[in-house]
Order: structure tokens, then C-alpha cells, then sequence
């Protein structure tokens, strides 16, 4: 038997991907730029073993057995079967390309929280699938195929996915384009709010902005390509009051592009666009002080939860603020609350204290994580973090 | 003294009016088409009065003492009395030009209802103004001057504000494009929603979207120029179906536009996305039955209330359908929750409960207007109709 294991990473991007030049294939309509968030916090993590004994595949997600016959993991073994083949390494044997393969894979997070829980998935599968049949190289064209985003999981820090010209997607893949420290002690707060409403899913929400919306078509053609090269220019050039305005703005966009969307696909609620007005209010009183490096910006994917990006000085007064402007309910313990760094329990200045109502509502996050910006996918060698059975290859 | 009482009625939008080319004339950077509402259920009505006795100019809005001297308000008065004395007419002196003016005027709406109030209150101080000065000929124009969107409840029926091409303003008028009974029996559904948020004063809205999102950029040059076309071929062939297609497809273009406006003007909510689902899963079922002509559609202005324009055939059902969805508080008696036609107590059929969730939030909407279309400003000449006092001038 062969088995290894493997942890990704989650990752939020700031120039957004939606929509699709080839549904088949995963190739999108524009690049996308994202961070890629420690794994302390958030990962994936997958187990795949093979072994001339197995009668059959088999795949456990969180706990549960269900196909590997999914076709979007079916692309992502073929391809990885079809390049190991093309290779001869050292101690691979050709033979292993028949033995059946059992996938164990598990979130430290819950998937119901509506974060990107796929893209972290398939980058840790088909790094596994990878590393299992000593595939080398790059591995994000291959996780693209699984879910559009895990390409950009297969990388630490700043992440670009090139949409590619091509029309096999050979040349739709990531790449980082700056390491986790370039913005030294950036802090990530994700904000889960408390939805009420059915969400689009976003295979179906992209499909359907392709469609219907012709400010989709602008985006693609005009805006965002201007976009990544304004966000290029602010990264090369440590310009982190800018790079907020830009991930503010394409998320903006995105968003406007749904709900331009027939029929609409509203991901954000009530409660997000409160969060986005606490965003530029506290912008505001950075500005007017000087401290344009302390501004934070948001960004949200297809759902209702804001990603906070935050200049590690500012972090504990923006979870001060996030949790008094959005308190927890009465029964649930702020340990409940806060998942990652708490803040000290530092009073808020009056200027903060002043944009908040004074009456809020309780409950209106589920809860909110404290994470930072990480690197790529890792191997676990030691053997006890395996999720199968070395000997039955079956889950522990 | 002379003395003249008009009313005008509030006008909605199916092609809105985002942003100006200019600020101080009131000059759209689109064409917009509107529905002028029947005045039986809102209307602005406005007495004027000018006296050789008057020993200032005064003015009442609402019941309360304001300044005349709103700039906006001194736009019309100055266009009207530049107009007045070009033309000599029958009975008409010079000298009424120099006489101070009383101007009394009050909605029989709510203000804060977050409708429209300033395009009936300028359509119908113009007119008024228009009729005691002896002005004749197109008020478009110069109501346009007062609140940009006045100009549309200057006619009835179906209204189309052209945008003009001149810098002073002179071809920047409105004209009705089709009669009151064009789709005869054509009924209007308002939605007043209960929300929370503060919102941007349309005319800062406007401002930020023309300066900060580049989907509005593409929305005047392309978007809403080939949507005025489609939407006007639809009126001219009857099409409601796609009428109501349009309608749709320009309110959430519109309000796509705010959202990518940065900081994003927001002024849809949750409530507000939860109607628009409502609307498009019963035309989905109207659709199925081969029922297009009964289709619905929405519209929502810079603010959160819905505006559904609905075939008489269906406006029971659909009243029936949004006091089910959306219940009025149990302290709220239904004479006071639904203003106007109150549909009968009949049962909505199986499809349209299965619509509804079961456990509906009460108090999402503060009330329902059911309404009609209806036609242009009208000149009250019976005595008992002033606001002011015959003798006095002042408010009775």
C-alpha cells in the first residue's frame, strides 16, 4: 500500500472570479487574484491510499462514504493518472496506475458556513493524488478541473489564476505572485452571518450572469482586466490603501454583476451591507487621521459572509469593533464566538464607539474567524495525521 | 388676488433615471419611461396665490412655514415668469410679475413613505404656477428644473423623459407615448417596506455613481439606449409579457449600478430581494399555464419599496398572494395595512401557498397601496378646493 496525506489551504480572492469560457473544462471569463489563508485555522485535509489489495475505490468526505464516480473528481484522477504515466520516476511502478485508491478527506471547518470549503477540498485531493503517484510540477491546472478556485489553493500568499488563451485550459493556471509576508502580519476576519435566504449555488449564479447580464460582459471585457493591472501595480508597490480599494470595488462589482443577473442571484444580506458601511466609516476616520496603511477592506464570494483583510496594528481594535457592532447572542460564550486570536478586552475609541448605533441586534453573525495569511498545500509524513487505516486502508 | 389649486400625480419609473449629464439644469444622461399613477389614492395638490397685497413671498409644505427660497423652487418660479412675460395674453398684466406669491401645498401620501413626493410636489407647483401666470404650452421643462423626474407627472399614461442632446436643457422634455388605458385596467401594487437602513439621498447617489462606478459608464452608452428601444417596441406592439421583462431587467441594472457605486449605495433589502423572488416564481407558474399576458412585474426606486405593475385579471390574486407572504403585525387591522381596492377574502389556489414558506415574518412591509395608471395634473376650479384662504391668502 501507498498512502499519503495531505493538508490545502482556503483561499479568498480579491479580484473575483465568475463565470466561465468553458464549463467543461473550469476556464474562466477574466484572472483572478487571491490570499491564501493559514491552514491553522481552515483546511482541508485528505488521505489517499492505494494498494494492489483494494477491491474497489472508495472515498469518505467528512465522515460519510459516498461516490468517487463525482465526473469533477473523475477529471482530476484521470489527469493525474494520465501525467504519471507520461513520467518514469524513481521507484514508480506503472502497475500502480490499476490498483484501486481509497480517498478519506475532512474540513476543520463546517462546510455549512458557506466558505469556499470546495476549493480547499480539491487542492488538497489532487495534491495527495499527486504526491501518492509522484507527480511533480504544477498541479494547479489539474485542481482548476475540480473546483475553478482550487487552482488558486494549490499556492501560498498572493495568488494569480491566468485565464489562459487556450482552449484545452494548458495555460489556465496559478501562480503566487507575492509570498504570505509580503504585507507583513495581515490578518483575515471572516464575518459568518446568520442567513435566512436560499443562495444561488455559484456554478448555476455564474452560468446565468453569463447569460443575462450585460454589465457581466463589460466586467469581462473591460473593467476587471483594468482592475488586475491597478491591483498588480498596488501589490508590487505595497500600496495597501489602494489594494483595499480595488478588492472593495471588485467585490462591489461582482456583486452588482448578480444582481444584474436575470433572474437576480443576491448573495448579500441586510446584515453584509451593514458590515460594508462599518468598513468605510472606519476608512473614513483612518483617512482622516493619516493612517491610510491601517485601512481595511472586504470582500464577499457567493454568499452573505464579508471577508475583512486587516493591517495587523488595527487587528484587535476591528475585532473590538466587529464584535460590538455584531454581538453574539446571550447564550453563546465568546470563546463560541471567536474561533482564533481573541482581542483584549481594550475599550473601543469614541470615534469607533460613535459608528455604532447603540442598539444592536444580537445574533446577527453566526461567528467570527480570526485567521492570517498562509502558505500553500503541505505533506504530513508522520504517520498518525493519516485519516486511513495503514493496514485495512480504511478510515481510522 | 389670483388664485388657482392644482393636483398632479406621482409617477413610477419601468426605465429609470441614474445620474445626470448635468447638475444645476437637471439633465438625465438617459432617456427614462415612466407610469403616472391614478391621483384617487396619491397626489401632491398645490394652491397658489399672487396679490398685489402680499407683502412677502410665503410657503407651506405639509402644514409647516418653509422658505421659498430653495433654489429649486426659484429655477421654476423664474422660468415661469420669464415665459409669462414673452406673451401677451387676454387679461394678463404685466404688473401680475411684480405681485408676491403664496404657495400652499401638502400630499394626501405619507412623505416619509419614501416615495416619490418631489416629483408630484414640482409637477404640481409648475402647474399651478403655470396656470396663474397664464402660461401655456409644454411645463415639462420647467418642472424638470425643480426635481428631474417632475417632468414625467407632467402627462399621464405611459410618459418618456428624452434626455436631449442641448446644453440648455431646452430639448430635455417629457411626452406621453401612450394613453392611461393603453394595457386597460393596468394596476399598481406598492409595497411599503419597513426598513431599517439609512439611505443615500438619490441625488448624492446619483452623483457617486456617475463619479465612481464604471458599469454606469456602460449602462447610459449601451445598456439602457438598446432596453429604451426594446421597451418602446414592446409598448408600441402591446408586448406586456416582455414589457414586464424589461421593466424588471432595468430596475435591477439600476440598482446594480448602485451597488457597484463606491461606497456602494445600497437601497434594496431583504425584505425588498425577497419580493422580487416572489414576482419571478409566480411568473414562472403564469408561464407554465401559457399565461404570459397575466405576468407581473417589479420596480424599486432609490429606496426599498416595491412598485409591482400588474394586469387587472390577476390583481386580486396578487394582492391576496402579498398580504399572505407578507402579513400585517396582528395589532395592524387590514383597512389600514392595504390603501385602496382591498382584494375579497378568496382563496389563493395550491401553486401560489406552495409559494410561501409557512412561517412568515409579520411587519415586513408597513402597508400596501393598490392603485391605477392615470393621467396628467389637473386644474381644480371649484372654490372649496384652495389650501389658501380667498380672502386672506393664508393657509385655511
Amino acid at each position: 500500500m501507498k498512502i499519503v496525506t495531505c493538508t490545502a489551504p482556503v483561499n479568498i480572492a480579491v479580484i473575483k472570479y465568475w463565470g466561465k469560457r468553458d464549463e467543461k473544462l473550469i476556464l474562466p471569463l477574466n484572472d483572478s487574484i487571491s490570499f491564501t489563508l493559514s491552514q491553522d485555522e481552515m483546511c482541508a485535509k485528505t488521505t489517499v491510499a492505494i494498494s494492489p489489495n483494494f477491491s474497489e475505490d472508495k472515498f469518505w468526505l467528512n465522515g460519510k462514504e459516498e461516490s468517487l464516480e463525482n465526473p469533477r473528481i473523475q477529471n482530476c484522477l484521470k489527469e493525474i493518472r494520465r501525467r504519471a504515466s507520461k513520467r518514469k520516476m524513481n521507484g514508480f511502478d506503472d502497475e500502480m496506475l490499476n490498483w484501486h485508491i481509497h480517498v478519506c478527506s475532512a474540513n476543520n471547518f463546517p462546510t455549512a458556513a458557506g466558505l469556499a470549503s470546495s476549493a480547499a477540498g480539491y487542492a488538497c485531493l489532487v495534491s495527495a493524488l499527486g504526491s501518492v503517484y509522484g507527480v511533480e510540477g504544477d498541479l494547479s491546472v489539474i485542481s482548476r478541473q475540480g473546483s475553478g478556485s482550487a487552482c488558486r489553493s494549490i499556492y501560498g500568499g498572493l495568488v494569480r489564476w491566468y485565464k489562459g488563451e487556450q482552449t484545452d485550459g494548458s495555460d489556465s493556471f496559478a501562480k503566487t505572485i507575492a509570498p504570505p509576508d509580503h504585507w507583513p502580519n495581515t490578518r483575515v476576519i471572516i464575518c459568518i452571518v446568520n442567513a435566512g435566504r436560499k443562495k444561488t449555488p455559484s456554478t448555476e449564479g455564474m452560468r446565468r450572469s453569463v447569460a443575462t447580464s450585460s454589465l457581466m460582459e463589460y466586467r469581462v471585457q473591460t473593467s476587471v482586466v483594468n482592475r488586475v493591472n491597478k491591483i498588480m501595480q498596488a501589490i508590487n508597490e505595497k500600496d495597501w490603501s489602494m489594494f483595499c480599494d480595488i478588492t472593495m470595488a471588485d467585490s462591489n462589482e461582482m456583486h452588482a454583476v448578480c444582481q444584474d443577473t436575470f433572474p437576480p442571484c443576491v448573495y448579500m444580506t441586510d446584515t453584509s451591507q451593514a458590515i460594508t458601511s462599518l468598513v468605510y466609516q472606519y476608512n473614513e476616520i483612518k483617512m482622516a487621521n493619516k493612517e491610510d496603511h491601517h485601512k481595511i477592506c472586504y470582500t464577499f464570494d457567493a454568499g452573505p459572509n464579508a471577508c475583512l483583510f486587516v493591517p495587523g496594528e488595527v487587528a484587535e481594535e476591528v475585532m473590538n469593533l466587529v464584535v460590538t457592532a455584531f454581538p453574539p447572542k446571550p447564550t453563546q460564550a465568546l470563546d463560541e464566538y471567536i474561533r482564533g486570536e481573541k482581542p483584549s478586552n481594550s475599550e473601543l475609541s469614541k470615534e469607533l464607539t460613535d459608528l455604532i448605533d447603540g442598539d444592536q441586534e444580537a445574533g446577527r453573525l453566526n461567528y467570527v474567524i480570526h485567521t492570517k495569511v498562509g502558505d500553500g498545500p503541505r505533506l504530513l509524513s508522520e504517520p498518525s495525521n493519516h485519516l486511513l487505516n495503514m493496514d485495512t486502508g480504511l478510515p481510522k
